[in-house]
């Protein structure tokens, strides 16, 4: 899913100034033999070019991360970006200079602004309660897995921040004199509004956030509860708000009239749409205050056994190094050798694969309940994880295969989780966030990934259930809010463009459901419930009433059978209105039948004419290597014989053009971690052509040695190991065989396969 | 107190167009002398002129009660006030005709916008919930003790409300269709904002509001709590919030941008500044939904315990008749004879003088501890009651001689309060609001009042406690927030005008200390103290220092002794600053020694210039009948012999020029019951002269016969009983003996005492 693509390459050349990953270990200078993964990871790395990641502390897969804010205020010179000014999804943006804070719940690589709240500030001085007063520039920036810190210019404070899976602790090293650490629940990426606190003691704060209108959806909104628990006892303390306007002559009479109204030593519930707290101190010069923030979507008490449990003191170096190893033990699955660049690369493209789905319960497994009718009800996960931000209609295309061959364990229970979904609200998850459907996207992407995950081995979930949930997707003709176009796609065999002019994206979800339904007939034909197979398997193939010869493309038609006239192929690339087309315009879908690319050749006129077309699609500039739909084409050469070096070659190039070592090093939006997978398969060598489908096309390795541990318990093989050929040999390999066509299975990877590929 | 009283005359010829009193018996009409009490009082009166009460379902001395609300928004030809347009303490107004709900917490009679929240609102039809579009006029107003009613002419709806003491219910008679009952916390009179809530089940609704910055002191805020349960399952329900305005691309992308926005079905917590939630139903025609509302200023779990208690099921006429008999069991304690416009006076007059003080503690006796602290501690009463809202400056002159007389197990109670907020916060209080000291206004009030109380008889509390409070406020000398002027006071033997011109309210501040010590010094009589007694009374007698022969006035004076010059005895008139004098000019406070007019009148020349002075007074409209300092002044010429007949024909000019049976018949600001414990006492004939001193004065009595019965625990007498003279008779008598002074002491009138007094 991208976002202002049109935008996409403004930021490419700027370099990382200022900014640098942290040193996280011992190691002399020179020795990087000794570096462990995690310290190749640049977490600015997505940072500019409207990647929206974040280079904040955070742990694999967790609920909280701690994330400098800066999106806040148009600043001259300061703040390049304002959050409200564009459709903007980041709470960092790397040319943006004015801090106004560290936020404890965000999101990475997503499309649409949320989340990006319980903002904490430390500042130093009198107390101002204004961010836009009390924000500053900073610099000295340093970040690694699970490690954040800079330099707040205006006061001389060092912010240090790290995490755990449900909390964050930040560390802050101030000036002799007043400091002053200010809880702020105005300032939110969200654009939802309102919060609630109560200053519980000298040294600990408690309350709530809402949250939500997810992707401008009004419905799609929750609180966030905390508790923030400082070292150091406040000498004094006081709440704060922002007071309306009055405007007749009460305004006269109010001291605080539009304006921030500090409430010292104010302990009951305050509530509001721009509320917060304060705790102020003395400090001896270098005294570090430290202060650690424990969330739960369920319930104050339970963030407050969130922190009790992950931070039961305040031990900062523990914590880090805690989060560090986390990193280590999940990056360390796929060992490489090769350049600085490419681990660099790898280890970054790999965390930022391992953020979301990130888990949403509790330390005493509760849950929010997923429905839509936003109770309070809260479910427990008896000792299992989770899982929560499901984007899916990114992230079932390669995110998902990834987890699936190299930590199948948590895919496995990130399919639990969505068909948990599935019990609680009686459908699969599209976009699901924090327990709810946000009805993002189109499509049934779903069943593709939970299908695709179940073919690949991963077989310890419940699959009649899962298989029941597919189909009710599938099946259901009417109010099917997975398929809300099922009866016309079941009837006609496609989506007809007539309903929904200009933004139809006709042609996008019948491809979508065609997907799904090849998945699921793969899935029906491995369960051996054969006419299931049959029945899924042909509507995938009705994507070829879809394909105009006329034009080459898979073409928006109407329920008449008539195609949609006039009709121009390049509508769409800058975000106007393309009927039929989701995101992209009929160059960015034309190929997009993974499942079933020979027959798609075929269609086209055979393998000359489909490499004219990949070509064209290519020299024409209508290849976006930041979206979705067509993120495969490089690899597409690869099915016609002799073609394999044009995937290695454009693979290769797009990885040199879009994918580098700064803070633009993303081609967009990393969208759940899509892009980033992207980039680990395409360093690997082996890329996922399509969800049911096992198996993986073949390019060339970026590295020397790669060796994937591979999970026992799910796969016969200890380990895969990718080795570059010999110079010279063109021909992949697999265990010293030379492989007779450009891909290889699932299930031969997984078999202590010892592959050999062309040197990137 | 008063407020605007260069405008407290402007509504006084208005009728009561549209409301009458509620009929309440079954008597057959025209047996108006099987009338109750609680039937003569018509809640409308004081709801024009800036009277500040309203006639909203109200229980004596209630936490709660339920009132219309009619002040927000501007409405042409609707509403003639808007609450932010003024300074305005109205929840409702009798001239307004734009009705928004029904408030939950309100004051009476109290000169600063504040409470006039938890406001819920019937409509019908389709969901509107912008208060200015749902807003509607009304008719066909009735109002008693415990009762009120109006039609909502927009939907049809009759709206009924009574209350007990913690708790409001609420009956609406829908038409057929569609019917909502909407909860806004946006809308107060209060200047705070903010408030939280959680739909808890489609019967019940849970939540807190803020309120505060009481008279536009920044620091006195905290929250109210209550739980609203609905008679009927709601069959749609949801929240809402007045979302902000986005100016950015963002705005464009809001569906609620600067609107507000429904969140249906939404059961987690919402907060922000305008907030509210609203439950739908399908009504039959006439079909009847009520809902209760437990209020707390504790918690919300003591808010749904007061609701349990107080109102186990859905009762509403066994709610209404337990308010209408608990109103009865107290104004029945002075029965009378007379006219029926004089017994509409009387009764009304005494229900707003039992209003504040008003309880605050919950069904388990928790209330929120007294502190500048804002904490959330919480006392218990153990079964005695809290009180709280005391407007002491206004009321320590005859509400609590009121009380001692006729309620003495009460005023004792209100005495231990203050007690214990002394206990609490180490000082007694001033104008204490919800547990939090306001310090509105000067002197030393709660002394006077305390010290009145227990020489009048009323001695069921710690009078060792007390007096050591009182000797703090008296004694201290510096950071005493009681007496701040307490060092140069007591140095000078008055408050120089020096500091803080041009508001230095130095003449005003000293003579309420003079009082205060005055009082102080009866009580250290009375118990024995000499020392201290001799030490207060000679403090009081400090007023002869503030005397100015020139001008007869008692004249701000500097530190260095200098009279403050130039002086302008008539500034201060209408509200300009006028140095010395506070809410008033010298006129208004120039006889302001109410416990020593003997040596006052010798200061002023004798009986004869003394005479000419308060005539002057008067014929030169100086005399303010709508403010405190100087509404002795009527009963003055008893002081010197033979002029007692002045004060009968003031006292009776001034009944019959402010108090009548209207909306504007109370000559402004009622001041927490003062204005109407004036106009009970001017009517039955007597009048408390000073705290501290035991005389009444007496003049003309309004009645036929005059019946007070007397505690037997506090008093000797079983009953005061007053009549008028034989006609031709002039000298009052006691117990058949006629009276050698125009006064009779509080002893006298406690030992079954038969006064007869001139017919008014």
């Amino acid at each position: 899913m991208k976002i202002l693509v049109n935008m996409a390459f403004f930021a490419l050349t700027l370099g990382c100034v200022g900014c640098s990953i942290a040193n996280t270990s011992n190691e002399v200078a020179g020795q990087t033999s000794q570096k462990t993964p995690a310290e190749y990871v640049n977490p600015f790395i997505g940072t500019s070019n409207f990647g929206a990641t974040h280079p904040g502390a955070q742990y694999p897969h967790a609920l909280t991360s701690v994330a400098p804010f800066n999106v806040a205020f148009e600043h001259k010179n300061l703040n390049e970006f304002e959050k409200d000014a564009a459709w903007n999804s980041r709470v960092y943006i790397h040319e943006n200079n004015f801090l106004t804070g560290f936020t404890h719940v965000n999101l990475s690589g997503v499309g649409c602004p949320e989340l990006g709240v319980i903002n904490i500030m430390p500042t130093a001085g009198n107390l101002e309660l204004d961010p836009q007063q009390y924000g500053s520039t900073y610099s000295n920036e340093q970040a690694s897995p699970g490690y954040y810190q800079t330099t707040i210019d205006k006061y001389g404070i060092k912010a240090e921040a790290t995490s755990t899976l449900r909390t964050g602790l930040s560390r802050y090293t101030f000036p002799a004199g007043q400091s002053n650490i200010i809880v702020n629940l105005g300032l939110g990426l969200t654009n939802e509004t309102g919060g609630s606190l109560k200053i519980v003691s000298e040294q600990e704060i408690e309350g709530s956030r809402t949250v939500g209108t997810f992707c401008y959806n009004p419905q799609d909104v929750r609180p966030v509860y905390f508790v923030a628990r400082f070292s150091k006892p406040a000498k004094t303390f006081g709440t704060f708000k922002k007071m309306p306007e009055f405007t007749g002559v009460e305004g006269e009479w109010m001291q605080h009239n539009n304006s921030i109204k500090p409430y010292p030593n104010y302990q009951h519930v305050m509530s509001g749409d721009n509320i917060g707290a304060y705790m102020r101190f003395d400090t001896q010069g270098n005294e570090q205050v430290e202060v650690k923030v424990g969330i739960s979507y369920v319930s104050i008490e339970n963030a407050r056994q969130n922190l009790n449990t992950e931070q039961p003191n305040f031990a900062f170096e523990r914590i880090r190094k805690d989060a560090q190893d986390a990193w280590n033990s999940l990056l360390s699955r796929i060992e490489v050798q090769g350049s600085e660049h490419n681990k660099t690369l790898l280890y970054t493209g790999l965390y930022h694969s391992l953020i979301h789905p990130s888990i949403i319960q509790d330390v005493n497994g509760e849950y929010p309940f997923m429905s839509q009718q936003h109770t309070a009800e809260v479910g427990n996960t008896q000792g299992k994880n989770r899982y929560s931000v499901y984007s899916l209609w990114d992230t079932s295309r390669n995110l998902h295969p990834l987890l699936s061959l190299v930590y199948p364990e948590i895919q496995s229970q990130m399919v639990e989780s969505a068909l948990s979904m599935y019990q609680e609200s009686g459908w699969l998850p599209k976009w699901e966030l924090l327990s709810m459907e946000t009805q993002t996207m189109v499509g049934d992407p779903a069943t593709a990934m939970i299908a695709d995950t179940y073919l690949r081995g991963v077989q310890t979930f419940d699959v009649e259930l899962a298989y029941a949930a597919m189909q009710k997707s599938a099946d259901t003709v009417e109010n099917n809010p997975i398929r809300p176009e099922n009866a016309d796609y079941l009837k006609l065999g496609y989506v007809p463009v007539d309903d929904e002019e200009p933004y139809d994206g006709s042609v996008s979800t019948s491809l979508e459901y065609y997907v799904a339904d090849f998945a699921l007939g793969q899935l029906a034909k491995y369960l051996d419930h054969d006419q299931d197979a049959q029945k899924y398997l042909a509507q995938a193939q009705n994507y070829k009433t879809l394909f105009d010869e006329t034009t080459g493309m898979l073409r928006p038609r109407k329920r008449s059978g008539d195609w949609l006239t006039p009709y121009d192929p390049e509508l769409g690339r800058n975000f106007e209105p393309a009927p039929g087309y989701i995101e992209g315009n009929a160059w960015n879908y034309r190929f997009y039948v993974p499942f079933d690319m020979p027959g798609l050749i075929a269609l086209n006129g055979g393998d000359s004419a489909f490499i004219a077309a990949l070509n064209a699609t290519f020299d024409s500039n209508n290849f976006d290597m930041g979206n979705e739909p067509d993120i495969t084409y490089p690899y597409l050469f690869n099915y016609v014989p002799g073609q394999e070096p044009n995937t290695a070659r454009h693979v290769k190039r797009l990885i040199a053009k879009y994918f580098t070592n700064q803070p633009a090093g993303l081609p967009g939006n990393d969208d759940a971690g899509t892009m980033s997978a992207w980039l680990v398969f395409s360093l690997l060598g082996i890329y996922p052509v399509s969800p049911g489908d096992m198996d993986y096309a073949l390019t060339s390795t970026a590295f020397d040695r790669v060796t994937i541990h591979l999970d026992s318990k799910y796969y016969a093989g200890k380990t895969l190991t990718i080795t570059p050929l010999n110079q010279g040999q063109e021909q992949p390999s697999l265990n010293g065989d030379p492989l007779s066509k450009a891909f290889i299975s699932h299930q031969q990877l997984t078999q202590s396969a010892k592959l050999r590929l062309k040197a990137q």
